[in-house]
């Protein structure tokens, strides 16, 4: 059984891929809508909530996790990896990887959550793997709520008027590739490409999905499985803001969880 | 002892005014800046969460207490006055109130959180004491989060062009006077003003300061009360957030609760 979980709903974009790169397989996703956003918050309280995520997944009997979350991923991972006994793949390693693939330049930036900016995680992957790589990181703690709201279209004024100037510093360094270091980030692919135009977007949570699917046996094509959704609110905001992440309606069950008994 | 509490850190604009109201009283602040925002949650949530934080204010020895949130004022004070042996006050009152005598025309205008306007306490609160005002609500989700990042100058053209869209309905209808209904708002008064001009904005926590201010004896010009802070998330954001609520920088002490233990 494969656990998925993130802060909200921003990692559905990482289950949709891991459920097309490995549709037989049943996943477990816990969304934190009850404390959504983590971005925002400190390293102590993300770590705090990512353990009782962890605890969740683990009553559900998952034997891999992807952490869905760039906040969680750059934040929290050692203290998660110390905590369980079980493999859990964030989303910074996959995405370095393919932004140190797809870079000619070696010019390489990085938007996220204020947590994830202040973490220097990415930065100090990419530094590891490629330490002549210029990285430029930026916070972008408007996009999340930008997001959630529904300024999601690519030629939305408002939401190009923040991107025009979160990413400046990006096109200032002339970075050819750009990392989407949170989960939500996805959704506006339209509108970000439109505000740096030739620059290769990465897409943190996908590129974990791939990391994730290498390490599990891979299904028949015929086999169908499951997909169990919970979060920690209640649940009629669910299907309208899942089905923006996802990018299809959803009918599906979602159940709740009093997340801080775990 | 006074005890102001919010989802996060909105609710300082209600504690500045009980502070100038009430120099000499002691005020114990409250804010869930672990959980916050309350505003996108479920009914059920913002209750769980309220209660919390009620509890934790009774073991500081409060008798008396200030909802400073839209949210919670809205969805949760029934809750908390059948849980609690003490005086509540919320935001919703006092502001009706003041928009009744502001307003010429009866065309009230109430601008909150989605959950907020989703309760429809402050129309039903209209309806009561004037059945004949015509109320327009307008859910804002993403004042919060221009707020809290700092979108607050007066002419931002990010802030300018979300408030252009949410205010055209108020406008549309003729109010004279909108009811700022989320303890965050006021911080955007100048921003609102510029957007409708000529319409009265009534601040629902100066309001209810005033009202709580009316509950309590008075003190002494010289006496000087002192204020304490705490918070649910750790402390570093907190000082640069705080100065923007309170209109001064702030350098006091302010301390982490564990607020899920309550």
């Amino acid at each position: 059984m494969i656990g998925i979980f993130d802060s909200g709903l921003g990692g559905l974009t990482a289950l949709r891929e891991t459920a097309r790169l490995l549709p037989g397989r049943d996943i477990v996703y816990f969304g934190d809508t009850g404390r959504v956003p983590y971005g925002t918050r400190s390293p102590e309280t993300i770590v705090h909530y990512a353990l009782q995520d962890m605890r969740f997944l683990c009553t559900e009997g998952v034997d891999i996790v992807l952490a869905a979350c760039g906040t969680v991923s750059s934040t929290a991972l050692c203290a998660i990896r110390g905590g369980f006994d079980l493999p859990v793949i964030g989303v910074v390693e996959g995405a370095v990887q393919a932004a140190l693939r797809a870079t000619k330049n070696g010019r390489i930036g990085v938007i996220a959550t204020g947590a994830t900016i202040s973490s220097g995680a990415f930065a100090h992957a990419i530094a590891e793997l490629s330490p002549r790589a210029a990285v430029t990181s930026v916070a972008c703690p408007m996009l999340v709520p930008l997001v959630e709201n529904g300024y999601i279209a690519d030629d939305n004024p408002v939401t190009a008027l923040v991107l025009a100037d979160y990413l400046e510093p990006i096109r200032a360094a002339g970075c050819d590739t750009l990392i989407l270091g949170c989960t939500h980030f996805p959704i506006l692919t339209g509108a970000i490409a439109r505000a740096l135009p030739g620059v290769t977007l990465i897409n943190s949570g996908a590129e974990a999905a791939k990391l994730l699917a290498a390490q599990v046996p891979p299904t028949q094509p015929d086999e169908t499985g499951q997909i169990r959704y919970y979060v920690s609110d209640s649940v009629p905001g669910f299907a309208r803001l899942a089905s923006i992440f996802l990018g299809e309606p959803v009918e599906t069950e979602v159940t709740r969880v009093e997340i801080e008994r775990y």
